[in-house]
């Protein structure tokens, strides 16, 4: 066969099998030495390519369509610092549990380490932040190397799809020419053998469940804590098994349970303002915990999970990260979620529900009022972030920003506001890459999609906003802007007025109207709630990219969030004094 | 000590040792882990620091910084997907042998590895790409681990500066709380003892210079090829070594050479162009070729290289990356330059220049001559960076962009024109991070510092821009935007129809006015030749950041391209003819 035959033959006979396992998308930076992947990755009628010039904001794309959808998603450049592009988007899949297929192309073995212009050492180009990594043969077309790429393309499937989800890295070498044969590349591989996948799950086995069991009968006073999950998937689970053994479930905004905070009284919002205060945390002594997902973003609930170190506390995780910063935790469970639960669920006794449920519960809602009545009456950033909450379409997206956002979302999203699918980079927290990240799950989503960031964040990532002037994705961008990093007004730097603006709070007096232009966005700035409302009332009729930018003032937002604090104290001592 | 005073007095020390071992410059990103290293690097009365939000330009910045002073600049950040931002610019400063100190200040080793926030595993983060890595031991302050701080600082920089420059890269865990005492910071540590360090560079021993002028005096029909060079500081000896061996030098625009160009008629700058014929490929047919820096820019040169595999072929090179990507080189030679041109100095015989000489000269006048008419003639891409390059004020520094500029800087860059610094990132020839490099070129020179640079190239780091907002960089921006990839109508791709534009052309449809508006620059659109010289005039009057977007049509481009090599190719015939 010629040297083109046999390269269309390989990389269609990849492609074909990463399709069959499942991959329905990819995200494609231009380049010249990736040619071959590009034009069989376009080429392949069931697979949808998106093509993102900046390989930074194309791996936040891959990844947020990865997120939401939790499928794989195939991400290519070219050789050289086009793949170091991809670093922050690999790390945070890493911690967030993203599965992604890098592909990198690469020069060919007589052209590395010999100063050939653009080749780099791209060999474990991503060191530990893959979970596998494979440097693939030069292109050949015999039965045993066609078989061998199938089984690579499936096992990296495979590999980013096992418990914990993750990004791979395929490094594929290429020889110029470098152009395949599109001409029916796909249609004689149709008949040729492909491999299947079935992949088991971690379970507990009945014995350890029955033993479980037995402590979560004896235990009146337990809690659920459930953090950032994985998957929205096991929302049904979750609430049964609260059910059924009773517990106050603390629902961190990225479990995908405060969604269903209108209907289920057990679950808990607003422990971020009222674990606050020392003497509840006293009162609220748990003997059990159960946790599941990540670390929760609330400081106050770390803190309250640390104060009860004596308690029995499991952590429920099908991943061996074992997720506990802190060290409370007194058995990992190693189970998948579902799994867990439905083992335990025969053997767990009827409850009846008394005074922890209900202190938990006045709690809660006391808590809920007080922030209720600060959204109606105050004008600071986390007053308009529980305006934005109450007023978007129920359904919606919403994607949060790192840093300030996702802290006022916590404090202010409780049962008053309306019922939304919360998503964030909370796999390393990382304020880069967050509007492609929105972009991406708003090129899956068929619900609006909204994006609620700071301006620094919003700023990291303006390059993303490209892709939407090539792919038709609808975006309602909400920028919070605050004139620098707002986060720091909360820390102990602030205290430290000496060089406090240059190193932290860096205000960079960017008008965001400039970008929106730029990128074709329509775009409204505004200054008080009431023109907020009207904003976001235009902003549902827009089609394309919109933007809404809110100013707002750093040191204003601490003071207010202060105020807050206290009012939920008093509120909650009233509730108390008056039992 | 309390936990402040040792914190304060363990990064002082390092920071006060950087100081001693010649670090003059750092490039901060705001970051909350960080905060002890950022306090004290700005609190140093003589550590010049500059704040850059984004960590991707950041890096790029101080690689830029490095590039232009030789001397190693500090980059700090905090934990989480920041560093990862630097990977691109770490890549290129190890394959461009650009010294950057790159600190990352991270989580203590109780939170590492168990889903604490913002918290990644940074240890041996950029892998192979970094020359060095150490994993700093938590903050202390006893003398032992004084001394470690101090000895890991100087190891550090001597890294950096050690053949082949190159990045290091020092993790820094730290507890909180995170705020060291200012106050005096430095003042007990002026008179603790510090470590020095000299530092020798390979030089070759009087016996093998010998042996080697051997070879030298033997050969009538040598060439030079000099490539990109690490330093610009050997140009005095390289051309002493010319006008010695009498060998025509090949002088990439990346040599520093070519600023020579008018004084000194050995040197050879139109190849480009008239290695592209075949016939005088074989009657240049050299005996010996001595080679020093990187490989260069122009393929017709490396073709000419492969196509005189039987003669003796020399690179000098202090690294020893062997950067031979055409397996031509017969001898390795790993020395510094200027030693080992010294070195064979005393040992060379007296040449009399005859045919070898006076041929390669003619040829080079009379490419240069059909260079300036079509300059003068011409108004496609190619011909506007030769005006450019005729009119910019002599001792300005030029930044160059990948892809096509620094192509057409080569072809164009004849004797007819200024003469300039120039400089591009030529280590993997990444179109990222290019703005952002020439700041942090215009951050620490007096000339005027232009970029010339690509519309993807722009877009991709136009994040870079901020920094010019705190810090006031001037910098002369001229954007040759063909809306898209302009190389790939150079490749084998562009004959294949299908999928072009989608893949490779990928136009944005940007409008930089609007870049220019959100970062403050001043900016101008120009469509022809006559506008681009008032606009460059008015350009040299503008303080800050001043942009000229200069409209090209790719299509158009590719084709008087070639009708350039015609007229070169007639020309030449003619001379050849004519002798």
């Amino acid at each position: 066969m010629s040297h083109q035959q046999t390269l269309t033959t390989f990389v269609a006979t990849f492609v074909q099998q990463l399709h069959k396992g499942g991959v329905k998308r990819a995200v494609i930076s231009p380049g010249s030495r990736s040619t071959p992947l590009a034009y069989v990755l376009q080429e392949h009628p069931l697979i949808e390519c998106h093509v993102n010039v900046d390989e930074r904001s194309a791996a936040f794309y891959a990844l947020g369509m990865a997120k939401k959808t939790g499928e794989p998603v195939v991400l290519l450049c070219t050789s050289g610092t086009a793949a170091a592009n991809y670093y922050p988007a690999v790390v945070e899949a890493r911690y967030a549990r993203i599965p992604l297929l890098v592909l990198t192309a690469d020069r060919p073995h007589e052209l590395r380490e010999v100063g050939a212009p653009q080749a780099i050492d791209q060999i474990h180009l991503f060191g530990h932040h893959v979970k596998w990594f494979a440097d693939m043969a030069l292109p050949e077309d015999s039965n045993a190397v066609l078989n061998y790429v199938r089984r690579i393309a499936t096992r990296a499937i495979a590999k980013s799809l096992e418990a914990p989800y993750g990004p791979v890295h395929l490094n594929f070498p290429f020889r110029e020419p470098l152009i395949p044969d599109l001409d029916g590349a796909f249609e004689e591989l149709q008949e040729v053998r492909t491999i299947s996948l079935y992949r088991g799950e971690k379970a507990i086995s009945k014995d350890q469940a029955r033993e479980l069991a037995v402590t979560v009968n004896s235990s009146e006073k337990g809690i659920i804590v459930v953090g950032p999950m994985d998957s929205p998937h096991v929302k049904d689970e979750l609430i049964q098994f609260a059910k059924r053994t009773g517990y106050p479930v603390l629902v961190d905004p990225l479990s995908h349970l405060r969604s269903a905070l209108k209907e289920e009284s057990l679950l808990i919002e607003s422990y971020d303002a009222f674990l606050r205060l020392k003497d509840l945390i006293n009162r609220l002594k748990p003997d059990l915990i159960i946790r599941f997902g990540g670390m929760p973003v609330s400081k106050p609930l770390t803190q309250f999970l640390q104060a009860h170190k004596a308690a029995e506390h499991w952590l429920v995780d099908k991943g061996t990260e074992w997720r506990d910063p802190i060290s409370t935790v007194t058995s990992y469970i190693e189970s998948d979620d579902a799994a867990f639960i439905n083992g335990l669920l025969p053997f767990l006794k009827d409850r009846t529900y008394g005074s922890w449920q209900s202190f938990w519960q006045d709690i809660n809602a006391v808590t809920v009022h007080e922030i209720g009545q600060y959204v109606m009456n105050e004008r600071d950033e986390g007053a308009i972030v529980g305006r934005i909450l109450r007023q978007l379409p129920v359904g919606s997206q919403l994607v949060v920003g790192n840093s300030m956002p996702i802290r006022d979302v916590d404090t202010f999203w409780t049962r008053e506001a309306s019922s939304l699918s919360i998503w964030a980079n909370r796999g390393a927290n990382g304020i880069d890459g967050v509007v492609s990240t929105a972009l991406g799950i708003s090129s899956v989503s068929e619900e609006p999609v909204y994006l609620l960031i700071g301006d620094l964040s919003f700023f990291h990532d303006l390059n993303g906003l490209l892709v939407s002037k090539q792919h038709a994705n609808n975006l309602r961008i909400i920028v919070l802007n605050n004139n620098g990093g707002g986060i720091f007004s909360y820390l102990p730097q602030s205290s430290e007025p000496k060089h406090f603006e240059t190193l932290f709070g860096t205000p960079t007096e960017l008008d965001f109207e400039h970008a929106a232009r730029l990128y074709g966005a329509s775009y409204e700035r505004v200054i008080d709630p009431e023109q907020l409302d009207a904003a976001l009332q235009a902003q549902s009729e827009v089609r394309g990219v919109s933007i809404i930018e809110v100013m707002t003032n750093r040191d204003e937002n601490v003071l207010t969030h202060r105020s807050l604090w206290r009012s939920v104290q008093s509120a909650v001592e009233r509730k108390i004094g008056g039992e």
